[in-house]
This record gives structure tokens, C-alpha cells and sequence, in this order.
């Protein structure tokens, strides 16, 4: 059997999830990858949801007041070192042009590994008076850091992502800048990626190398583990001091901006996978899927099957669902399979048998259950279940999520709970130390503060807990 | 006077116009130099063209049955020595990253400048049978050239672009896509850029660098000089053979494929500044506008005033148009010279006595010319005059090129034609001698063939002409 045959390509996601990942990406040809280690290409199936997850993202940037443009890739050296903590986060990942039109360069050049220092040296340029502030640019942008291993969309030496980068005349107006990004993130997580995040700050050990403060959204997958999803940072004044980014304020006296920046990379398509993907392969909520429905004609050579199917296209296409009809000449189950396999929300079997009782079959991907429906209404059908998977999915997602949230009092208790596939939440003392000793002995990273909540007792020390923290292994 | 100002800062276009070009990038903020020389940064008010442009050509990919995908920057140095003829064109320029990750590299990486070789690697993996064919992919990426003299948008060391590869059994089937692609670019130029183009295939001296046969599409700007706009390329059987992209066909033989390749860059945000500009500035045909329409204020503080401006800019939003109002606190003489320079195809001026009169001052970029409209049917009015200047723009910029398009029989008459600003249509043997004579005394370059007419003599050496060719000083 077909079916049987591709159940057996893909590995026991229970077993072994990793590898049931890289088979998943690479059977769906979402990707595939580079010629240089540790590069992707990202396939035209792949690509296309990055397509919608930039349509919906952009939107909403162009929506909060935020214009796009686009900055060099390369970055002279010398302006990593202008921020300490900067330079010491990302020199070591950095990839060095130091030869270009035959001849070697006078300073060598970084790919961009994030862009706070170009944009910074642009700023201090632009800046003048209070009257152009605030200035809110996003770039849309391949950027490059260096990594030992590397898993497609997780983690690859060169990754797509946007970039926001903001400046502002007060602290009070970057840091609400940096919640509302933040906000931006999980609304779009939670409404088109149907994933459920938990945001909130992260700790000084995790935060981004040159921000006063981290924001991050974290995401978990079906293994129970984190993957950070999007960050958003508050940077104070220290690229702008850095970079020298000043205006002249009403009052007439030269100041410093505050400034921002926020990211969220094709990382997001690894999310999606790990966060929705079971046994037979993808499973794409319907905002970001490449194709929202497939029809599938049974014994499409009996009459009228045909052009049931073409009319049915043509209607949803009018309807504005992103519809393939595969009129291929494999067998109805091997279109089964493949269609299941690439995660396509909804699947429409039009047979004869079916049509002439004015019906239609209509598979959900996300439930794995079929339906009969009236062939009549089912434009509208299509839709409303469209819009029910994309909903019930972050709610199975949601419920997933929840059960696996537990608490614990000391180092055992989060070892145990990670092992179990759970984030754990934890109380913490606020120091260095406790927090690298969870790291060492659990391999479990603070995601972030779980807002709104304490805890007694550090889990750690046993001394008393100033923040409760959310504990997981991370991607 | 305000307006005096602004013409003062931009330099005379009919006296010195390449420092009128590099006058309008910069004070329309299209576009700033970056920190390392010859890169630029893309402002918000140019990446916004270059959005539309995407958008349009994007459009028109998908049309003919392209799908995007994403491959990476970094390309083995090797794999430009695959292809003879390929290396001899981009390895002067290429950009190399040597080390990365804090050691020194292996094997040196280029920063692709064009992306036929990598391209090339992925195909000869993907395909295997008949049944693959044709693949037809395309990409929106970052290229790398090291040029020695830059100017933004025109030559550049980073650039914006998009790539298409495609792959396809017969050597018709491949052509076919070259010229349809040639087709497409010009039909996009001619109706979003409002830029009529000369199309048509090019010599041996001045195609690809590893093509079998060039087409390009050229420009006149408005100096006379020729901007090669686009290129379609038709790659036989070249890349296909030098990275073993082969597949089993039909009869059970094992072929290779023949291949195309075709792009265009943000150098046509350079094309359409230097058709349209004028002494006031930037002129922007309208589908490709970031603001199509800026609504004026006169004496905004007067009764219903600034309610008709906030009225106007509703409808028109809802209308779908492009639309900004000035509510700022400068003088409407000031705004008029702001938005004229940044091209807006249209101003609408709304004063309280044209109001009582139920009516609005329309104001055209194109023609600089202004009229009374009933305020009534203004959303009609705006749209269809969208059309007209779009339309009027192409049918003016075809005119001034028309007019500029003359005939030569000898050098000295290429040389008085190119020097009169014109593109000159003269006779040629076929030799490169006789191409490289032209270029040596009269610096001026064979564009295209000029399809369908013939030529009696050749211009340089007199012999039998072989092909009329198009020739021109160019970017």
C-alpha cells in the first residue's frame, strides 16, 4: 500500500523527533540543503510559506507605523567593537569578506549578523531634531552567523528574517515601542501560525548581546521543548551612544535616542512544523498554507467528475482559497498520502457515486476526519471550515501546551519535569550562578519570566525567590 | 521664495546631468551612501517603488508559471570554474569571504554576483526524469559585483535583483522562455515604468557571460544615453553540461537540460528617475508611486477645510488609491515644491473659496499643469486622471525617444549622433574589430540588434552589414 510506504519514509515522531523533522522537511521539499555547509535552499513549497508569513507580518509592521527600506550587507569590522557587549556576542559568528575585485581589502567587512550598527551609523546621520523622531524602519533581509551545527530553518549559517529597528525620543516611548512589537509577534503567532506563545522577559544571561532588556516569545513543540520564536529588545541608549545618534530636543539641548530593535526569522517555519506536524507529515493552519484545499477526483474518468472538480476550482479560486486540482494519474490514495504528507488544511474528494447524491467528501487535515457535504453550499463550506481549522488548531495547540506547564520546587523537580517534555515553571533568586547550575544539571534554559507570577523559594539556593521563571529545553 | 530654493539644489538637468541625478537621490531620500564605498542604502521613499515594482513583476511571474524559492549567498569558489567563459566575467568581481565562524576557511566562499552556478548544483540533484521538466524558479535576492566607480542604483556593490532560472527538455522549449521573458519585462516597463524600451538580442562582445545569446531591453534616458534595463538569457546547454544537470527522457535516453536565466534590478529605480525627472525632480509614473495622490491644505485653518482634506483622503483610501495628506505646518508653497520633487503624480489643492464653489484644484506632475474639478465626481476624476498620466507618461517618454533615434552610414556619424544625445541605428559586418572601433572613438556601445531592419554597409570597415545594430553611450 501507498500509504503504508510513506508512513514507513518518515521515522516515529515519537521515537525519534529530530529525525522525523529532517525527514518531514526534506520529503516536502520545503527545503533542502546548500552547497556550503550548513547553508539551505529553501524550495518553492518552503519559500511560499514564508511568502504569506511576510504578507501577514508586513501588514501589521505598515499598520504600527513602520516604513521598509533596505541596508548594506556588509559592516565594516570596527563597528562591532563600538558596543562591547555587542562585539563579544557576535564576533565569534561573524563570516569576513577580506578580499573583493581581485584585491585585499583595506579593513575586512562582516556579512551582517543583525544590523544594529549599520542602521546605528545611518541614524546618527539622519537624526537631527526632535521633529524627525520617532524614526521606525523594518528591513526584510538574509543575514548570516556562523553556527557549528545546524539544523534547516532552526538554526543555518545564513537565515531570512525582518528586522526593526526604532529611535525614539524617550525611554518611556522605546519601551512601549518594544511591548507593542512584541504584542505584534504573538497576535501574528497565535492567529496565523495558530501557535500558542508564552512572552515575556528574558534574563540578563539570555538577553540579546548589546540590549538593556529582552523580550521574547517562546513557542513549544511537540516534544516539549522551546524554540524561541521572536525577540524583541529595548536598547536604551547604547547604540545611540555607540553610534553617536543625537537630536536637537524642544528644549534646545543635544540628546541621546532610545532605540529599539525586533526580529523574527524563516525560524518560524521550523515552529510551525514541530508545533502542528504528526505521523504523516505537515500540518499547515490555513493563513500561511501554500495551498488551503486540494481536490482529488475519484475515478475521474466517469462522467462529469472532471468537470465537477474544474468548476469547483474555479469557484473557490473566485472565493479567494488558494486551490490546487491534482489531476495527476496516481491512484486517488498515493494523492491521498501526498497531499496529507505537505500539511494541505482541507482535501475535497469529488466522486460520481457522491455527485449524483449532490455531495462532496471533505477530509480535515488537522483532525484527520471526513465529512460528507452538500456540493451546493460547499463554497461557503470551504470557507467557514477554513476559518474552524485555523481556530481549532491553536486551540489543540493551546490545550497540547497547557497540560504540559507544571511547577517545581527544586533542581530534581525540573529535571524531572523537562525529561518529561514539560516547561517548568520555577521560583529564582535573581543570580548568575543558580541559573547556569539549572543549565548545567538539566539542560533546561530560563525562557522567560513568567509574568504575573511568584514563587517562595529559589529552586536552586533555597534563598527566597524574587522572580518565577519558565524553565524548558530550547531549540 | 521657497521654490527657488528647491530648484537651486538641484543642479541644472540640461547642464550637468549627473550631478542633477545625484542631486534628486539624495534630497528625495531615495537613497543614502552606506559606511563601506559603493554601497547604498535604500530609503524608505525608494524601497517603496521598489515594493511596487516587485509587486507587479512578482504578479507576472506567477503568471507564467514561476515559483520563488530562496538559495543561498554563498557559492564555493569553485563552482565558477565550471563554466569557462562564466568565471572570465564575475571572478574580477567577486566579493570572498575567507573566514567565518573565528577560523579560516577551507575553501574560499564568493558572495554570489549572480547565481547560475548554484542554481545549477540544486537542479542536477532535483531532477531526474522528463517528468520534472520544465523547473522554473525564481528568486528575489542581494547580488555582489566589487565595481571600481559606483552610483546608487545605477552600479552598485550590493544590489537588490531577482533571478530566474528555469530548466526545460528542447533547446525551442528554453528559447521560448527566453523571449517570453524578454516579453514580460517589457510589457512591465513599458506599462508600470511608463519607460518604452528597444528589445532585442545582443552581440557576442556584450552578452552574458556564459550564454549562448543574449536579449536585453534598453532605455533612452533623457541625457540620450541607453540604460540596459533588463536581460532575458538563453544558456543552451552550457550550465547544464558544466554541473551535469541531465535527466532520463521520454525515449529512455539520458539528456542534458537547456537552460535560461533572466533578471532585473533596483537599477530600474535608476531608469525611472532619469526617463521622467525634470528640473523640479522626481516625476513618478503611478503604479509604481509610493503616494499617488498628496491632498494640500490652503489656509487649513478656515471652516471645513481640513473636514473635506480628512473626507477626501477616506474615499480615496477606500478607492484604493495611494494616498497622503500634508497637514503639516509648512506653507503650501513649501509642500508643493516637497511633493513635486518626490514625483507625485497628482496634488490635489483644497482651498475654502474653491470649496464654496464645490470644487478642488487638480494639479498633474507630468504636465505641470493645473484645473479646476467638481468636488462632487473627484474620486472618479482622480482615478481616471491615475490613468491618463500613466498612459501620457509612456506615450511622452516614447516621443522624446522617437525624436532621438537616428541613422548613420559611418563612425563619424555615430559619433555625431551619440554626441547629440541620440541612440544611432548603423550597419555592421559582424566583426568584433569593427565593434570594438565603434567603442574605442565614439564611446558608444552596440545595445541590440535592431530587429527586422537591414542595413546596406557596414558603418566601420564598409563591407557587406550583416545586421543592423542599435548603438549608444550607456550606464
Amino acid at each position: 500500500m501507498a500509504k503504508e510506504n510513506f508512513v514507513e519514509q518518515i521515522a516515529d515522531i515519537e521515537k525519534d523527533f529530530p529525525q522525523w523533522y529532517t525527514d518531514v522537511v526534506k520529503k516536502t521539499k520545503l527545503v533542502d540543503y546548500g552547497p556550503v555547509k550548513g547553508t539551505m535552499v529553501i524550495r518553492p513549497y518552503g519559500y511560499a510559506i514564508w511568502e504569506n508569513i511576510q504578507k501577514e507580518l508586513d501588514k501589521r509592521f505598515k499598520e504600527t507605523g513602520h516604513e521598509n527600506a533596505y541596508f548594506p550587507l556588509l559592516i565594516p569590522m570596527s563597528f562591532f567593537t563600538k558596543e562591547a557587549e555587542h562585539v563579544e556576542g557576535f564576533a565569534p559568528e561573524v563570516a569576513v569578506v577580506t578580499h573583493a575585485g581581485g584585491e585585499e581589502l583595506s579593513e575586512p567587512l562582516a556579512i551582517r549578523p543583525t544590523s544594529e550598527t549599520v542602521f546605528g551609523n545611518m541614524y546618527s546621520k539622519w537624526l537631527q531634531s526632535y521633529r524627525d523622531l520617532p524614526i521606525m524602519i523594518n528591513q526584510w533581509a538574509n543575514v548570516m552567523r556562523w553556527e557549528k551545527t545546524t539544523r534547516p530553518f532552526l538554526r543555518t549559517s545564513e537565515f531570512l528574517w525582518q528586522e526593526g529597528h526604532t529611535c525614539h525620543a524617550t525611554e518611556e516611548e522605546a519601551m512601549e515601542e518594544t511591548i507593542k512589537m512584541l504584542g505584534v509577534y504573538k497576535e501574528f503567532a497565535e492567529n496565523c501560525l495558530a501557535i500558542p506563545v508564552l512572552t515575556g522577559k528574558k534574563t540578563e544571561k539570555e538577553k540579546f548581546a548589546g540590549a538593556v532588556a529582552t523580550f521574547g516569545m517562546e513557542a513549544m513543540m511537540k516534544d516539549g521543548k522551546s524554540l524561541q520564536a521572536g525577540t524583541s529588545h529595548y536598547l536604551g541608549q547604547n547604540f545611540a551612544k555607540a553610534f553617536d545618534i543625537k537630536f536637537l530636543d524642544k528644549d534646545g539641548v543635544q540628546k541621546h535616542a532610545y532605540t529599539t530593535s525586533w526580529g523574527v526569522s524563516t525560524r518560524l517555519i521550523g515552529a510551525l512544523i514541530m508545533a502542528h506536524g504528526d505521523q504523516r507529515g505537515l500540518v499547515i493552519p490555513p493563513v500561511v498554507a501554500p495551498t488551503q484545499v486540494v481536490i482529488v477526483p475519484i475515478a475521474a474518468k466517469k462522467g462529469g467528475v472532471m468537470e465537477a472538480c474544474y468548476d469547483l476550482k474555479e469557484k473557490l479560486t473566485k472565493a479567494g482559497v488558494r486551490v490546487v486540482l491534482d489531476s495527476t494519474d496516481n491512484s486517488p490514495g498515493w494523492k491521498f498520502n501526498e497531499w496529507e504528507m505537505k500539511g494541505v488544511p482541507l482535501r475535497i474528494e469529488v466522486g460520481p457515486r457522491d455527485l449524483e447524491a449532490g455531495k462532496v467528501v471533505i477530509f480535515r487535515r488537522d483532525t484527520c476526519q471526513k465529512d460528507f457535504y452538500d456540493l451546493t453550499s460547499v463554497i461557503d463550506t470551504v470557507t467557514s471550515l477554513l476559518t474552524a481549522v485555523q481556530k481549532d488548531m491553536l486551540e489543540a495547540a493551546r490545550v497540547r501546551r497547557d497540560e504540559r506547564i507544571v511547577y517545581a520546587n527544586d533542581i530534581q523537580g525540573i529535571l524531572a519535569g523537562v525529561e518529561g517534555g514539560n516547561f517548568v515553571k520555577a521560583g529564582w533568586c535573581g543570580c548568575r550562578e543558580c541559573e547556569e547550575k539549572i543549565k548545567e544539571e538539566t539542560a533546561a534554559t530560563a525562557r522567560v519570566y513568567a509574568e504575573g507570577e511568584t514563587a517562595e523559594t529559589c529552586a536552586v539556593c533555597g534563598k527566597k525567590a524574587k522572580h518565577m521563571i519558565i524553565y524548558a529545553r530550547a531549540y
